[in-house]
């Protein structure tokens, strides 16, 4: 594999993962005050236009990193709803 | 244009502009207790790899959302460090 597509990977690699973080913190703390609600929601929105867009394009690894990140998203939707 | 590529711009534009509500919040109600310093440092380096992945590609589209989206993650975790 060449070295960009290694490079690719990481990246979307960091900013699925990236959210593990902040649900973990937001489970934890059972507070949510300073997290924007209207960003989850956008970026949910966003995420699954991103897996409509994969499917289309028979893409694994658009479906993968967006179902990914949308299921962290969710997640942090509901904790937010939750300790609203 | 087809409608699949109008999909991925909306996509592309929602999961970017999602996090302008966010750094708005952070912002207006100087607090940034809840939100993840992890988060923003990862999904940041994850970011800015995109940039290279896109450079490397030649895709103003996979740049310029990144940039946009690096900026604003960039803001947070300066707005995260300033409230710390």
């Amino acid at each position: 594999m060449e070295l960009i597509e290694i490079i690719g990977l990481v990246a979307a690699t960091l900013t699925t993962t990236a959210f593990v973080p902040q649900v973990y913190k937001a489970l934890k703390h059972k507070s949510t005050a300073d997290v924007s609600l209207t960003m989850y929601i956008v970026l949910l929105a966003g995420l699954i236009l991103w897996v409509v867009y994969g499917v289309h394009h028979n893409s694994l690894a658009i479906i993968l990193a967006n179902v990914v990140t949308g299921g962290l998203a969710l997640a942090m939707l509901i904790l937010k709803l939750i300790h609203k």
